[in-house]
C-alpha cells in the first residue's frame, strides 16, 4: 500500500474529474494546503476576494463540468457563501474546500481568529449544510480519502455544490494512495428498470397528447444530458422552446425549436402555444418569477413532467432515475409515428431575423436599439454572460450561433456575479474551444465585483465586456423608485477601469460608444472584432431607458415582490 | 391612536437611537422601504456591493455607538454576512433589515428568485441566527412595534448585531405610533443588588493583591463604559494596560497606563508583570491567537476577571450585570489607601518616545523605518484604522495623541474590511467631531474592498489611505509560502484608483513614496497635513519586508495554526 499526503490525495482526486485550476483566496489555515496544487498537476487561481472567486469557480463549472474553490475558515468561506448558494441553486457542481483550524484547537474550542470568540467552532459548517448538497470533515486518516471520493461524487452526480474541510494540522497527513488507481464513477448505477418504466409511461403520455412541448433549460444538471435531449428534440420533431436561462441548449437549427419561451414579450408569443399544451416535457426546469413573467409562462403543473439529472417529477410524485439511461431508452424506443402535434404551431417565424433598422449615425443609443446589434458581435463557440440585470431580459431573443454557450442566472439572479464568472468561463474555454468570453453587463454590476478584471488581465483572458453605462440601477428604477437616490450610483471612468487594473497598452482594447453610428463602426472594425485579450466597451445610455418591450415586465416584477 | 407605516416606524426607531443613515444596496424586495428613509429624517448610503456595505456599517457603529444595514432577501444578506459575523464576534452593534418577499410568497413556499429554488424560503434566517443576537420577522402589524423596539434595544445592550426581517407586503402596513412617545430604554436594568455583591468581591480582591493589573480592550460593548473604566484607572493608579485591539481605549496621559500589552514584542516587555499578576480585571478582552501571540501573553485565567458591558465572569463563573451600575459602585465605594502595587512595574520607560532615526534621505522605505514615521501624521480626535494584516501587529506600539479611535481588529481579522469601514467611519465621525480619518492599508487589503473608495468619494469624506504596496501578502508570506504564487497579487496601478472611481483633480491627493526622504517630506509638507478630502499615499516596500520586531510572530502564528 503506497501513502501520499491528505491535501496530495485530495487535488489529485479533484484534477482526475478534469478540474485543472483551484480559485480561492489563501488564508493561514489554508496556505499548506496550497503547496499540493502544482504537484497534483494544478494551477491555482487568486481571485481578489473570496465572494469573487466563489463566482468565477461557478463561471468555470459551468463550461469546465466542475470546478474547486479554496479558501479560509470562517472569514474566507462566509464571504463566499453567497456564491456557494447560488451555484445550488442553480445546480452547479463547485468543490469548496476551507482550511480550517488545527484539529486540538477545535475539540478545545479555542478562542482562536476568524471565530466568533465563544468557542462554537461548527457555525460555518453548519450554515453550509443548507447551501451544499454533500459534506466532509476530514479529521480522520483512515476514512479521508473515501469521505473525499463520496462528497466528490455527490457533487458531480447531483450537480451540486459540496464542501469539504480540511484541518491544518491533516494536511501533510499520509493516507492511503489506492483508491486512486480507480476513477470515480461520475455517473449513476442502474439497472435500468425504474428507467424502462417511466420511459414507457412518458411515451404513452406523449402518444396521447395533441399538443406536446418540450420545454429545456439548465437547471437540475441537465446539461450532463444536453446531447441525449437534442437528439430526442431532433428525432421527435416536437415543438421546443428554451427558457431564457436555457438559451443555446438546443440546436438552432432544429425546424421544431422555437426558440426561447418568452410568453408575450417574444419575437413570437409562445405563451398560447405553452398554455394549451396538453402534455409537457421539462429539463431542468428553473421557474423564478423572474424569467417567468411572474410565473405567467409556467405551464400547466399538471400537465408537465420535470426532468432532473436524477429524477423525474411529475404534480404528485418523484422517481429517483439515471436521466442519461433514461433518455438513452427513450429515444431507442420512440415510435416517431405515434407522436402527433400540429403542423403549424404558431412560432415558426421566430427564425425570421429581425431586420437591424438602420439610423442616422447620431441617433443616440438606447437599450432599444442597442440589443439586436450587439447580437450580431456573437459568433460560433463564443460564450455570452449575461449579467443579472436588464441584460438577462434584453438578450433572452438573440438568434446565436452556433454553440454558443450562454451564462445567465435562472434563480439566483445575484448581482455582480457574471464579471467573476466570466474570468472562470474564460479560463475554462481556454482549456477547449479557445473560443471568446462576451460579457454584457450593467454599471452597477460592474461596480460590485469590478476588480476581478485585474485576474482577467493577469491571466490574459480573452473577454469583451460590453458596460452598459446607464448611471444606475435602471432594472430596478422600473420596478420602484424611477428618481430615488437609492437607484444612483457613483460615476466612475469606466475606460480607465483595465489601466487601473494593471493592463498595459497593447493588452487592451478601450473603446466608448454613445450613438449608433459609433457603434456600427466598432463593431463593423475588422482590428476591433480579431483582436485578442481583454476588450471593454462602455456603453452610454439614457438613465431611464430600458427595452420598450420590457417596460410592462418590470411593473409586473415590482407588483409580484410586494 | 395613531398610526404610520411599519417601514416608517421601523426607520423613527432607529433614527432615534442616533442613527442617521443607512448603510445598503437596494434590491426587489427592499426598494418600498428604503423611500421610509428620508421622512424618517435619515440618508441613504448605497455602497458598491453587500458586504462592503456590511462592513461600512460596522464602521458606522463602531464610531457612533449603532448602524443601520438594510439589503435585500438571499444574494444580498448572504453578501454581507461575512461583515455581520465580525460584528457579532467584536461586539458591534449592526441592526441588519432584510427586504424579504411579501407574506403569501412565502407561505406557498413560491419558487421566487433568491432562493434556492426548493421552497426552503428561511435558510437564510437560520443562518442568520447564529451571527445575531436577536431576530425579529415583522409580518403581523399588531405586534411589530414591540418587536422592532426589543431587538434595537437587544442591539444596543447586548452591543452585538441584530436581524429584522420586513417583508415587501408589511412596509406600508399601518401600525400604531404610540410606542414611539417613548425613548427606548438603552439601558440595562437594575436594582443594583447584584452589582453591590460583585463590586465588595472585586475590592476584596484587589486589596489582597500584590500585584493587580488592569486590561483593556473593545470587545464585549465595554466602550459603553469607557469613561467609567478611565475613571478607575485614573483614581485607582492600579498599572493598566490594553490590549492592540484596545489601543486608544485609556487616556495615554494617566501615569499608570503603560501602552499596550505586546509582550516581548512591545516597546517594554509587557509580560513578566502581566504574567506575575495576581489580580487581573480585564475589560472585554478579545483573546485571539492573533493579537496575543498565540496566547502567549493572556493573563491566567484562574486570576483574571473579565467585565463585559452585561456580565463579570471568572474562571468558574458567570454574572449577569449592568456594567455601568456596577462601575459606578466600584468607583463610589474604592478605598484608594487600601490598594497595593509595586511603585515601579518596570514598564515606565514605554512612554520615552523612540526618537525617530534618522536616514540618508535615498534610504528605501521598509516596515521597519516606516511605522515609526506614519505614527506622526496622527492628530488628535483622528480614527485610525488598522488592516488585518500587518498594520494591525506594527502599528500597536504607536503613541497616540489624544482621543484617537482606533478601530482594530482583534477577533475577526476579515482582510479587506477596513476601506469601507473607513467610509463609515469618517461619515459618523463628520456628525461628530469633524476629525480626519486614517487607513493604514495593506494591498492585498485593498483589492478585496477597493471599488468603496468611490463611496468615500462620493460622500467628499476626509480620508487619508497609506497604502503599503508590497505585491502581495506578506502577512502570510511570513506563515508560510515565503515565494508561493498563492501569495502574490496582481500589479495594479494605485495612484489612478481615484481618479477611476470618479474623483475630480482637486478633490483628492494622490501620492507615491519609495524613499524616507520622499516620507519625510511628503509628511511635513504643510499642505499635505491640511488637505482635506481623500488622499491617497501608495507607498512601496519590498515584497519580503515586514517590521524586524515581527518575523517571530509570523513564524508562531504559522506553527498554532496547524
Ligand atoms: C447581490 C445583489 N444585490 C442586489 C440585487 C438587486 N438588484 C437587482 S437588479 C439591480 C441593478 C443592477 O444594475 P445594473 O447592473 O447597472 O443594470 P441595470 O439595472 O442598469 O440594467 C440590483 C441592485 C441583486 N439582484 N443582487
Ligand atoms: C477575508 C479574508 N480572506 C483571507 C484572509 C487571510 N489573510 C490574512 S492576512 C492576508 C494578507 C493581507 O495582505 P495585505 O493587506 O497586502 O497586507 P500584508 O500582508 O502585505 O501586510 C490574508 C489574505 C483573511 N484574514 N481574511
Amino acid at each position: 500500500m503506497s501513502h501520499l499526503s491528505l491535501a496530495r490525495y485530495l487535488f489529485t482526486r479533484i484534477k482526475q474529474c478534469g478540474v485543472n485550476h483551484v480559485h480561492g483566496v489563501p488564508g493561514d489555515f489554508s496556505l499548506k494546503a496550497l503547496d499540493h496544487i502544482p504537484p497534483s498537476g494544478m494551477k491555482w487561481v487568486g481571485g481578489c476576494n473570496e465572494l469573487n472567486a466563489g463566482y468565477a469557480a461557478d463561471g468555470y463549472a459551468r463550461i469546465r463540468g466542475l470546478a474547486a474553490l479554496c479558501t479560509t475558515y470562517g472569514v474566507g468561506e462566509l464571504s463566499a457563501i453567497n456564491a456557494i448558494a447560488g451555484a445550488y441553486a442553480e445546480h452547479v457542481p463547485v468543490i469548496h474546500v476551507v482550511g480550517t483550524p488545527a484539529r486540538h484547537l477545535q475539540e478545545s474550542r479555542a478562542c482562536i481568529h476568524h471565530s466568533l470568540g465563544d468557542g462554537r467552532l461548527r457555525v460555518y459548517a453548519d450554515m453550509y449544510k443548507q447551501v451544499t448538497t454533500a459534506q466532509a470533515n476530514l479529521i480522520n486518516a483512515r476514512n479521508a480519502p473515501e469521505l473525499i471520493d463520496d462528497v466528490i461524487q455527490e457533487c458531480v452526480t447531483r450537480s451540486r455544490p459540496v464542501y469539504i474541510e480540511l484541518p491544518a494540522d491533516m494536511v501533510d497527513t499520509q493516507v492511503s494512495s489506492d483508491r486512486l488507481q480507480n476513477a470515480l464513477k461520475l455517473s449513476a448505477e442502474t439497472d435500468g428498470k425504474e428507467e424502462a418504466i417511466q420511459v414507457k409511461d412518458i411515451l404513452s403520455q406523449l402518444y396521447l397528447a395533441k399538443r406536446p412541448l418540450i420545454l429545456v433549460d439548465r437547471g437540475d444538471g441537465v446539461e450532463h444530458i444536453i446531447d441525449e435531449i437534442n437528439q430526442f428534440v431532433c428525432v421527435s420533431g416536437i415543438p421546443t422552446l428554451t427558457m431564457p436561462s436555457g438559451a443555446g441548449m438546443i440546436d438552432a437549427s432544429f425546424k421544431n425549436y422555437f426558440g426561447p419561451h418568452s410568453g408575450p414579450i417574444g419575437k413570437v408569443n409562445s405563451l398560447p402555444y405553452a398554455q394549451a399544451s396538453d402534455f409537457v416535457l421539462a429539463f431542468g426546469p428553473m421557474f423564478a418569477d423572474t424569467q417567468t413573467l411572474g410565473w405567467s409562462t409556467v405551464p400547466d403543473s399538471k400537465v408537465t413532467t420535470r426532468i432532473g439529472r436524477n429524477s423525474i417529477d411529475t404534480f404528485d410524485k418523484s422517481t429517483s432515475i439515471d436521466s442519461k439511461t433514461f433518455m438513452q431508452k427513450l429515444i431507442d424506443e420512440l415510435d416517431v409515428s405515434r407522436l402527433e402535434y400540429p403542423s403549424n404551431v404558431g412560432l415558426e417565424s421566430w427564425r425570421i431575423p429581425d431586420e437591424l433598422p438602420s439610423y442616422d449615425p447620431s441617433t443616440p443609443i438606447n437599450q432599444t436599439n442597442l440589443w439586436p446589434r450587439l447580437n450580431s458581435y456573437l459568433q460560433p463557440d463564443d460564450i455570452m454572460l449575461l449579467a443579472a440585470s436588464t441584460a438577462l431580459l434584453a438578450a433572452r431573443d438573440f438568434a446565436l450561433p452556433p454553440r454558443v454557450k450562454v451564462i445567465a442566472s435562472g434563480m439566483w439572479f445575484s448581482v455582480g456575479q457574471m464579471l467573476p464568472a466570466a474570468q472562470g468561463a474564460a479560463l475554462a474555454q481556454q482549456q477547449s474551444t479557445g473560443g471568446r468570453t462576451v460579457l454584457l453587463e450593467g454599471d452597477g454590476s460592474f461596480q460590485m465585483t469590478a476588480q476581478e478584471l485585474s485576474t482577467i488581465i493577469k491571466l490574459k483572458l480573452n473577454v469583451t465586456v460590453f458596460l452598459i453605462n446607464n448611471g444606475g440601477y435602471a432594472y430596478e428604477r422600473h420596478i420602484h423608485g424611477m428618481d430615488a437616490d437609492y437607484n444612483d450610483i457613483a460615476p466612475w471612468r469606466y475606460l480607465e477601469a483595465a489601466s487601473f487594473f494593471g493592463a498595459d497598452g497593447d493588452q487592451v482594447g478601450n473603446y466608448r460608444v454613445t450613438t449608433i453610428g459609433d457603434l456600427d463602426a466598432l463593431l463593423a472594425n475588422p482590428t476591433f472584432q480579431t483582436k485578442s485579450g481583454l476588450k471593454i466597451v462602455e456603453i452610454i445610455v439614457g438613465k431611464y431607458d430600458i427595452p420598450e418591450k420590457l417596460k410592462e415586465v418590470f411593473q409586473k416584477a415590482g407588483a409580484q415582490t410586494s
